[in-house]
């Protein structure tokens, strides 16, 4: 517990740039790195470091267009269908057969294609005159010597390499990729793919920090892992900066106890950023080292990234920090993704004073684009695998009001969001292994679609009932019971949907039950069990079935929340009920066989259930849904469901009613 | 000159498909190839070949969320403002110090941030008491185990890998990349690098495929140069099937007399489709191999692609077939490159029955995103490196008007076309050099607009006063001259532009002259020397300045275009004009000097003239053109022009006239 209470600054991104600049442009670090001149073979991808101009022209030679005969235009003038001529092959002056692309003689100035000519004895016999340069590639056509072939700073494509090369040259000048070093520290991380003990964590912002290097164009090298030991971490950056043009250094860089990295900076160099106005990613430390070697009073001339430990900090530091640095030294304008308008489903608090990246899913639902967010955890690395972009909420806003129009750069393309099936509502197994279903359909015939994706989001029967009302979904999985009719869905569609026409269709038949830990050790099996005293319960949300079937349930009989505990402890699906109760911080909770059974925990089944897809007739019946609807009809899903515990696939694709 | 007429049909893209997926289906080669397990590090941008479901949960422990200590909530309830409590660190049930990401203890159920205690003697002080699981990550709050990580068939980005590792995999099952020869065949090739003779044409195409294949993530391996011998090709062909899934053989795929490789594949399996309805293109060849070691009677089973000769054909034939077998063997959807809706700026014919692939330049010209078409020559591999998109012609279709809305696939990004400033007018040498200086303008900090590109198309200085007119080109190259008052530009644009107020700018001063032969061999010293027996002239063509300006002196002095030989070839540049007469194929053409001298040619000087850029108002004053009025001014670029011959650089970025 050293060193507490270090002072985390809030300096604005266009600060931390400037501070940058003035910093390494003093050491003439602010500028593209030199140029090496590579074989074409290598160089896709690469950025010019020069303009390439044309050694040669292309053609080099004035060649023969096609299959046929060169020939001396103005001794052809005479030819007419009434005045066959005939010309000797091979006769300097006459005919000389040539295939495309051959040099024509220098006594030549017109080709006469192989289909306008009849063979006779010993030559050629034309009907028609030809005028000077038919048929004739002239030298200089695609490329003139001394002309620019590409500018510098453009990244090469396949076609460019074909160019340089006709151009006459055979290597190519190009910016050296930046060696960027990752170097993990921290006593508690342990590589991938070791076993893992409770206070384990398993060290990926490695393998996630070099793959983003890597596809910005640098040379990543992923250093061991540095255990919290200063004098080890100092050593590692100093060794990293003596072989490499950056040195990422994760994590430490906030202010803890073991958070060595500022530490280390000050010591092998200076500090010129720690602290920047961005959420996530707010404790970054940026700095400049003296590398191995060299004396004490030496300028430091190395960058150093200190970069936040949670996963969603460091891939976003990543994409702030390090991918403009890349591309500076690359010589080639930052990466842009593309963006697209959408209206924010949600209101959304963000701090005053900080730039905060929002994940969200983005789906075009009905002609609009909408963009929900997801969670804002910076733990949570699958809200980074599940966004479909990324909503800036710049720093003098205090948020973003529901439907507020916001700009979302994009993780994928329009493409990928035009063929998404957004489904927002309750969760179940069965939509994981449908979404796989729905994946696996590439089809490369095209079928005008290409494979659809299924995007879930998990807000309860009723969040998705209410999104479907929004406009903010294609479906929404439910399983509400009208406690008068034992009817489900139906009225609750009419409540929250009542002029939308909706299309029913049931997906499976289920158990709910208590999922208690192995053995069921004490006893439970009933809901007023949950009464007794000792007996911990983990609830679902307000507004998901399980959780309206719960209050039925245990109003029948006459149990009240408050007198259950936990009941105020709330998650949003079944597998988090399930982990709650595998990991003891529960007893029990209500839920669903599969969840029980995928943790191998034990469950007491007290109800079946349906678990319907509300659909939009107008989605129902469009060409974004038909494969979704297909999959529920062929055999192969179904019989994967039903493999499952506690599933019913007897109405699986069939529709239950047509709602209003 | 043996088997000509070889029938080449033209087979539509969609039944080329059936063909294919017939033929490879019924090999079990329709689908993707079969997985194989990698490392995580080096499994970015492979293509998952079954869904990871995790491992581990993550946390797979509940993790102190903040640096602070382990607790029970319930001991703290009594905590107040009034009422301090004492907790004993280190003593179970008390109080002990976790750093963010420790493991909590099993006793404890909450987490107090270091912030909100007092240190005492022997213990920590609280002044208010915790709920239950705060600041504690509960064990699955990322990711549950047996939860759906990632579906089949996608592609890999840094972030994935980093949720993969953390539920619990060290490596991911992805496709196999598809192994891919590209074999050169042709006796007139010559490697690249190697010195070139008239006839010689160099082999890069490749290279262009080659890279196409890895940016498609397929393995390619460069076969060398195999020389127009059937029996070497098909020895070739046989032996690339023995160790790769497909086999692209270039070129001789088309109906000449050494075209062998259709009688290649005839022999060593069978082809399915021998001409495509597709310009650029047309003579593709698909077939079925028998792969070396085979015996004559075994299916064939390795797909050969014969792909066309001509630079643009051959990439365009690995954009349209060999792009949608490598996704299809992958399991990806096909890529689909970003569209543009623009208007279409010239009118195009196109053959009735065939897709035609047209190479356009796009820009966005005050609010209006426009396409101009490019050379449509097969041979011009420029015209696909200075491509921004392909627009389809489809084959129903006979053209498309000028004007009419076309869809464009984009080589470029949305915002490379907002950063373009489009230049369409008269060519000059120092518009090359300006694009490189705008190109070499990258910026990080970001003005807001990152580095323009400058595209520019050669139409004469009339053509771009037409193209300003028509809302085409954000600035046009203009020198016309008007003989009544020896003006530059100015009658013109009253001419041509009467509606729109124009900045004109001027560029360069500069000489137009006789473009020679070394040593000036025929003795030529004026315009009237043209009207000589034995003088052949190269022209330039109607509209353009130079064009201008020769018929304005030859007029002064009696001189019909009729009396001039070569007055009808017409080149479209000064580099065009000088290289005819470098080949030989004409004796001299009226120019600038700066080509003469980049061809190394003789100049006779005859007049000075004015190159000015013609500006539009709306666009001088926007910030795209900023950087390129900025350049003007600057002295860097000055100090280059006034290097090269024949240019006058004193009234460099001065305005010369606001005109309307």
């Amino acid at each position: 517990m050293t060193r507490r209470g270090i002072y985390l600054e809030d300096i604005p991104l266009d600060e931390v740039w400037r501070r940058l600049a003035t910093a390494l442009g003093a050491i003439g670090l602010w500028q593209p790195l030199p140029a090496e001149d590579v074989p074409l073979d290598q160089a896709a991808g690469r950025v010019t470091a020069a303009p390439v101009w044309a050694r040669l022209s292309a053609p080099h030679y004035h060649a023969a267009a096609m299959d046929g005969y060169a020939v001396q235009a103005h001794n052809t003038a005479a030819a007419s269908d009434n005045n066959p001529l005939k010309l000797t092959i091979g006769a300097e002056g006459q005919a000389r057969y040539l295939d495309t692309g051959d040099a024509l003689p220098a006594w030549a100035d017109a080709v006469i294609p192989i289909e306008h000519i009849q063979s006779v004895e010993g030559g050629i016999e034309i009907r028609a005159s030809v005028a000077p340069w038919s048929h004739v590639r002239p030298m200089g056509e695609d490329m003139v010597a001394t002309e620019l072939v590409l500018p510098a700073n453009h990244v090469l494509r396949p076609v460019d390499l074909g160019a340089i090369a006709g151009s006459g040259h055979s290597t190519v000048a190009v910016r050296r990729r930046p060696r960027v070093a990752v170097l993990p520290t921290g006593t508690e991380l342990v590589p991938v793919g070791s076993p893992v003990k409770a206070g384990d964590i398993i060290e990926y912002n490695s393998l996630v920090l070099a793959a983003q290097v890597e596809e910005w164009g640098g040379i990543p090298t992923r250093h061991p892992i540095v255990s919290d030991d200063v004098d080890k971490i100092r050593a590692a950056v100093a060794e990293a900066a003596a072989t490499n043009d950056l040195v990422l250094l994760n994590a430490g860089s906030s202010a803890g106890s073991e958070d060595y990295s500022a530490r280390v900076v000050e010591q092998l160099g200076k500090i010129l950023v720690h602290g920047i106005a961005v959420r996530p990613g707010h404790p970054v430390i940026i700095g400049l080292v003296r590398p191995a070697g060299a004396t004490p009073e030496a300028q430091p001339t190395v960058p150093v990234i200190g970069v936040p430990g949670y996963p969603v900090s460091a891939a976003l530091t990543g994409e702030i920090l390090v991918e403009p640095i890349l591309s500076r030294w690359l010589g080639r304008p930052p990466l842009r993704p593309a963006t697209i308008e959408a209206s924010i489903t949600r209101k959304v608090l963000s701090p005053l004073g900080d730039d905060e990246y929002l994940r969200v899913t983005v789906g075009q639902v009905g002609g609009r684009v909408v963009a929900t967010p997801l969670s804002r955890g910076a733990g949570v690395i699958t809200s980074l695998v599940r966004a479909d972009g990324i909503v800036l909420v710049p720093r003098h806003l205090e948020g973003l009001n529901a439907g507020e129009r916001v700009s979302v750069r994009l993780y994928r393309s329009a493409d990928d969001i035009a063929r998404t099936i957004v489904a927002i509502g309750s969760h179940d197994l069965c939509l994981d292994l449908l979404a796989q279903y729905i994946a696996a359909g590439a089809d490369v015939a095209g079928d005008g679609g290409g494979a659809r994706r299924l995007s879930s989001a998990n807000v309860g029967s009723q969040g998705g009932l209410v999104a479907l009302r929004r406009g903010e979904a294609h479906l929404a999985g439910s399983h509400l019971l009208d406690p008068d009719t034992g009817e489900y869905n139906v009225s609750s569609i009419r409540r929250y949907l009542p002029d939308v026409p909706v299309v029913l269709v049931a997906l499976v038949g289920r158990d709910q039950g208590l999922i208690v830990r192995p053995g069921n050790p004490l006893g439970l099996r009933t809901l007023a069990d949950l009464g007794q005293k000792g007996v911990t319960f983990v609830n679902r949300q307000r507004g998901a079935g399980t959780r309206v079937l719960l209050d039925f349930e245990i109003g029948k009989i006459g149990l009240s929340g408050a007198e259950i505990a936990g009941y105020d402890r709330e998650e949003y699906t079944h597998l988090a009920v399930a982990a709650a109760v595998a990991s003891g911080m529960a007893d029990c909770g209500l839920g669903i066989a599969a969840a029980a059974r995928a943790l191998e925990l034990d469950f007491v089944p007290l109800f079946k259930e349906r678990y319907d897809l509300v659909i939009p007739q107008a989605y129902y019946h469009s060409a974004l849904l038909r494969p979704l609807l297909e999959i529920l009809q062929a055999d192969r899903f179904r019989r994967e469901v039903a493999g499952l515990a506690g599933y019913d696939v007897t109405h699986m694709g069939e529709v239950m009613g047509e709602i209003n």
